[in-house]
């Protein structure tokens, strides 16, 4: 089956960027590659503050990559090498898994990712955290969802205090 | 010189407890030990709002130790087992600092915490992470202070998921 897979790097109290969006403070450190996450997955999907965050900070579509907005303010239908979609999470997610494909990649931000957890989409956590207290910004979980149990599956300290956790639904 | 620790317990989300107050999603794993811990510290210190939570559940306080409750309500004083103090945590600290003794133990809550990280006195945090969402609670790093840095100095996987990291000030 293909899994949603909530990917991100956050902050030690809990930012995935600071209140204007910049995200300055991730780094990817020499040690660690993403290459085989981005292997695993053929697909984003994000919400409009984070494509327009993502925008703003200079970043392109894979274009081998399906990618999805969430966007209650643009009508549905292809922006720039994406989709705009205004379905629930449950129906997008329903529709790809009924087509052959990889994994799915939820990105944020916090408002579209506690859609995912209400509905209980989120199969797989996947995070680094940085060693930085921001102190303010935009918080990965954002309170408002019911409980979810996950099971820790992997835990990996890399060069200047990253740590790469994954946890996958109980 | 006597450090600073905070040491806590949390959620994957960052909740030091329930709204509630509640802290039944937190657990000790049989591999894991706070020994080395507790004999590295002898001071504690927490918010009024902890100490209740604390009471409510049925803690007793190490007379072994100095323990110190945060309170703008309570007049300074000793308690039943503790000692309320009015003064700032810069001003306890200093004063802490300058008798003979083992590391301080900031316990929390969110809000006394946001105060010494204000202040800069968070020397080293050791967190415990569960591996839950909860969904809503009392956050350890409640917003609205500067941003720190820290250095990762340890990070261990124990049983039932839960991981245990280290950090000292940079």
């Amino acid at each position: 089956m293909r899994r949603v897979i909530l990917g991100v790097g956050m902050s030690l109290d809990g930012y995935i960027a600071r209140r204007d969006g910049a995200v300055d403070f991730l780094f990817l450190p020499d040690d660690f590659s993403m290459a085989d996450f981005f292997a695993s997955v053929d697909t984003t999907m994000m919400g409009r503050k984070t494509l327009e965050a993502a925008l703003r900070l200079g970043a392109r579509f894979d274009s081998k990559m399906g990618n999805y907005v969430f966007s209650r303010v643009h009508p549905p239908g292809a922006g720039e090498g994406f989709t705009y979609v205004n379905e629930s999470p449950a129906e997008l997610v329903e529709r790809l898994r009924n087509e052959p494909g990889k994994h799915l990649w939820l990105m944020g931000g916090g408002e579209l990712t506690r859609d995912f957890l209400t509905a209980d989409l989120v199969d797989e956590i996947q995070l680094g955290i940085v060693p930085i207290l921001l102190g303010e910004g935009i918080p990965l979980f954002p309170s408002g969802f019911p409980q979810r149990e996950y099971e820790l599956i992997e835990n990996k300290s890399y060069s200047k205090g990253l740590i790469a956790l994954r946890y996958q639904r109980s």
